[in-house]
């Protein structure tokens, strides 16, 4: 006994093929309705009539329209006014699909954490030739090491000799110095409206880092989750990855070193960047990592399988848990 | 007989160390001659009074205060006062030389030579993005090949929606669309400034290049003569290297490739950039590029040292030597 269903039918059909019941769905005038079906049909799951059927013949063969096991029978066709809606409802369908990506956390997440990359690099490319350029323009001034703030106060200045004045230095003076300057000073706007754009990139982050992994956020701080999870690819990905993997996302390179050449394996990777890491003595690093890897772990899931949203408690148990692991450990081991 | 000098005096002393002739300036007070004076000491030239003595006198040993060969003589010291103004006048000359280096041509082509290189790296970086994450939030938009074009777009919109629009796509929707769709525009907006700082950062360089080397400007157009200065570190450096080396600046890893290897020298560098050479058949690029290093050779030592300035005709009788290479070699050599 087979129970066949395309998109818009469902048959019961005996072993002598005959057949037993069917039911036809009418609601295919409305596109989105059919696009809701195709995309059941898609992932294999069953229409409101083949469930319907289904729970009417317990022992049935359940097989979609066009699979190779079904007997051959001049299965129901439906009308041609339907089929034409059919074409639209996939064309729907696929928009839909388009549009997702479009709304999908783990892209977005993608995009921005990437661009606040891209623009670290660029600013500091920028940053550094203006510096260069700054002391060659004003080589009697002391330029100190604020660099942001010197960028700053160039972008904001008006004239060559502005600078040459809060410095108490000489400005250059040469024919066309002024247009030369005015490149310069262009180049610190671009340069300030970059670090803005920094700032305004990691807020961004942290937004959507906050609301799509909560717990995560919690634990490692907003820009390490989404850091995190751009690296896994996405939420789903390093919800499932073990903690060793997690451990040393990010050091990827360093692994296949290791694997290659035998060197040391990394101990971390983007959680370097956690304070609790990062700032920890160097011999305990490996094993906070290890332990933060775990609970990074429990977080992800947490948050991807709709778990219980952790709250300060469980932040600072870990916390506290750091704290013995560097106690417990004052020395460099003995080699 | 030796003529002994100081900034200040110079003396004239026989064999049996008598003192023949002196000289002494008093014009010390003035801090700025005391600064020239130093530069004259410090390039080896003689001073007014020594300059004075050294024609009185035929053959005498020339040497400045200080110089090992001098005999031991009790040679006349400057008043007190005069040494408070040698140190005021060092300073100045120490300042002054500062200030020569803020209006040296070749380190201010540099800046903007280099500038220019890396506003266009990292514009590319930002456009990429950019278009990456245009395609993610408008996945239905077919976003063509105008890269430039969608960017300034996007950095004039003002809204999610404005582009869907005009693309008669849908626009995403969701929590916070608009502030992330905000980041990516801020983004256009700083890709898009950099744009025009390309072009006024190119315009600069055509100007310091016109004035500066217009020989060269005249053949090889301005960028490209600032991008050889700025390759071979100053004017003057590319006024004395041979033609085989200008030909090849620019490809020097090529080269050392070359070198080390074996492998095929380069037959052209940064002249590659001129239509003569890159736009002309692969077997006459090489010839065409030897024969122009030579005369950018000629170009440049016209700048440096001051030589005729170039004018069409020049440039109009290479372009005819370019022709008739091309047309001498109209196939690929037989290998």
């Amino acid at each position: 006994m087979w129970l066949w269903y395309n998109w818009r039918s469902a048959i019961v059909l005996s072993s002598e093929l005959v057949v037993l019941d069917e039911e036809h769905w009418d609601g295919w005038k409305d596109i989105d309705a059919i696009a809701k079906r195709i995309k059941i049909l898609q992932q294999g799951m069953l229409t409101p009539e083949a469930n319907h059927l289904a729970g009417r013949f317990g022992d049935t063969i359940i097989l979609q329209d066009g699979h190779e096991d079904l007997p051959s029978f001049d299965w129901p066709q439906p009308p041609k006014e339907a089929l034409s809606c059919l074409d639209q409802g996939m064309m729907r369908l696929g928009q839909q699909q388009l549009m997702e990506t479009a709304t999908n956390p783990d892209y977005r997440l993608e995009h921005l954490v990437n661009s606040c990359d891209e623009l670290r690099e660029t600013t500091l490319i920028h940053e550094a030739r203006i510096i260069e350029w700054l002391s060659m323009m004003y080589p009697q001034a002391n330029l100190g090491r604020d660099r942001v703030g010197l960028i700053r106060s160039l972008a904001r200045s008006e004239q060559v000799t502005e600078l040459a004045n809060k410095w108490s230095v000489n400005a250059p003076d040469y024919e066309e110095v002024h247009k030369e300057w005015k490149v310069m000073k262009k180049l610190a706007e671009i340069t300030n409206m970059s670090y803005k754009q920094l700032d305004a990139t990691e807020h961004q982050i942290r937004l959507v880092s906050e609301s799509y992994m909560p717990s995560l956020s919690l634990l490692l701080g907003p820009i390490l989750a989404a850091r995190m999870c751009v690296a896994a690819h996405s939420r789903a990905r390093l919800a499932r990855l073990p903690a060793g993997t997690i451990q040393i996302l990010g050091a990827e390179q360093a692994f296949f070193e290791h694997l290659k050449h035998g060197s040391a394996p990394p101990k971390h990777g983007h959680l370097f960047m956690h304070p609790w890491v990062g700032k920890s003595p160097r011999w305990v690093r490996g094993k906070i990592a290890r332990m933060l890897a775990g609970k990074v772990c429990l977080a992800v899931r947490s948050d991807h399988f709709g778990g219980q949203i952790w709250d300060e408690k469980h932040v600072q148990e870990i916390k506290s848990k750091v704290e013995s692991l560097i106690k417990n450990h004052p020395r460099p081991p003995k080699r």
